[in-house]
């Protein structure tokens, strides 16, 4: 089958590897009808991540069941279903708990690779949900953006506690920013401030949700947000970055008492003690467990509440992989779509 | 009036210096009737945070008012009185969401000083209780354990999030650590791990609520709590030290999903970003809003619910305050409380 195979930084290729099979009885196989490119894949692109090898890429996606292992009850042959980028049991109690990004028997599908032909689910009742009924072109979108950037987003909103009456900061204007700025807006978010400086984003951010736009970064952008928030800052803040930056502006620009939801995958970060101490907010982060907001994901797609597909602005089929990897390194690209 | 003045690292000395005056409409001057030596005393006691000059010291206090600015206007003279180490005026946003400590008009009552016969205290009518009826000596201890290491633990246990069903990890064994046992077991937890290796210190926490004592520290403590846990670790975790090996040994004990409190004044902590990411557990601390459970918790202590006084093993007059900051440093007190 052909996956897409990443041999060195800026080296992506789509190969030729052996279709998977199914390895334990909880597995299944599934045929991927899309996957697409996130920007966590830029880390090892930009050599900022160390690429040990050939590396079959892509962790999310969406398809048709082709096989399952004897211990599958749930998710049956012909199933079009979605999953997470973690392979989770949904039965420990850290999933019960709704962690299932730490579950623990947690497989990174990373390590497996989905932007291919097929790809092996591990733990597939726990992991994979099914969609009822035939989506529309639009809602497969939205159904792959579920998959991981949506519901990355939606775990940042909610670990930042937007809700009503709140002030929501969003730091970061990629698809896992843009799409925390859908979620607070459906959490019932009273105000929302994208801090981006690129137009094409900030025009997104808006039709998402935004209702201010923020330019400046660093302590200007902080300054700013205390400015819009007489002095208090940001109830709620969103870090979909992963910087050192990135992270002190979301702390620095939530008030004491607030709450930080940060999904960024952390390069080079050491945060200060003291300075967080002083801070006074909480913080809830980490790889987030898309699949406790899946089921709901799943519906608000399906009746049309949510389109969150509109993130992706780049559609390609899996052979030109390369070329999306670079649009998005180029930031041509918020996110690219990949068919099969 | 007397006061303690450090002069410089373990040098502690009893001062003449002037009475208080009332400086801004809002303060009031109370008669402190009994002061504490805190574990932060001992950061500048040992040199380990500078000290500039003579400096006045103390920051927790119970007293008489004796006398009253102009806008003071629910504190009154002669009432019997809790504050906190921090004075707040209680109104503003950040006071109002319960981070009293935070204050948009904080003062640190570290800079003004309560180890005196008289003390200045900001904000009165924000940062006072007063106390109805006449406590018993055993109230006393209790109430001047509420103005800080009460009031700190409580909140650790908080902000850890312990309650019914939940296992309760507790880093540091000094006073803020028991009451924070205390806390837990208040707020229902059904299991308080004590992690101490001090014999006299883990039997004021089995009095306190503690379960089970746990001796390792680090990650032999961590992998200890994990054993105690079905190797999911704490649900919640107070963190009531402040270096670092106590925030990773707290942060590393925490389930996925898990709350960690944490209320030891950091120094020297520097967190390790990608760590924290995939610990993914609620992180909440800084200096705690003491203000916030103040009312709760002098009624809990009027009405003999709690007895958080036991946690002073040594009593000596202003006078010898001296002594009292040695047997801190030399471990031979757990908090000592000073008479006047």
């Amino acid at each position: 089958m052909r996956a897409v195979v990443m041999h060195a930084p800026r080296d992506v290729r789509v190969d030729q590897i052996d279709k998977p099979t199914v390895e334990e009885p909880t597995d299944a196989i599934i045929r991927v009808t899309a996957a697409c490119i996130c920007g966590s894949d830029l880390w090892p692109y930009r050599g900022i991540e160390d690429v040990d090898g050939p590396t079959p890429m892509g962790h999310e996606y969406i398809g048709v069941v082709e096989e399952t292992g004897d211990d599958v009850h749930d998710i049956r042959v012909g199933d079009f279903v979605v999953g997470s980028f973690v392979a989770s049991d949904n039965t420990c109690e850290i999933c019960q708990a709704g962690f299932q990004s730490r579950c623990i028997h947690q497989v990174m599908m990373g390590s497996v690779g989905t932007q291919s032909d097929y790809a092996r689910i591990p733990l597939a009742d726990g992991t994979l949900v099914k969609v009822q009924g035939e989506p529309t072109p639009a809602q497969t979108k939205s159904l792959l953006a579920a998959s991981d950037v949506l519901g990355t987003g939606w775990f940042a909103a909610v670990a930042a506690e937007a809700g009503p009456g709140k002030t929501v900061a969003v730091v970061g204007d990629g698809a896992v920013g843009l799409l925390a700025i859908l979620a607070a807006k459906r959490l019932g978010a009273e105000r929302i401030i994208a801090m981006s400086r690129h137009a094409d984003r900030q025009a997104l951010a808006k039709k998402l949700g935004a209702t201010d736009i923020v330019e400046e970064r660093g302590e200007e952008g902080v300054a700013r947000i205390k400015e819009l928030t007489g002095g208090y800052g940001a109830h709620s803040t969103v870090e979909a970055v992963g910087t050192r930056e990135s992270m002190m502006q979301a702390i620095h620009a939530t008030r004491p008492g607030g709450h930080v939801g940060y999904v960024g995958v952390s390069h080079g970060v050491e945060l200060d003690g003291l300075d967080l101490f002083f801070a006074t907010v909480s913080l809830l982060g980490g790889p987030a467990p898309v699949r406790r907001f899946l089921p709901e994901l799943i519906d608000l797609i399906m009746t049309d509440q949510i389109d969150p597909g509109i993130v992706f602005d780049l559609e390609l089929p899996l052979e030109r992989a390369a070329e999306g990897y670079q649009a998005m390194d180029e930031r041509r690209a918020t996110k690219v779509l990949l068919t099969l």
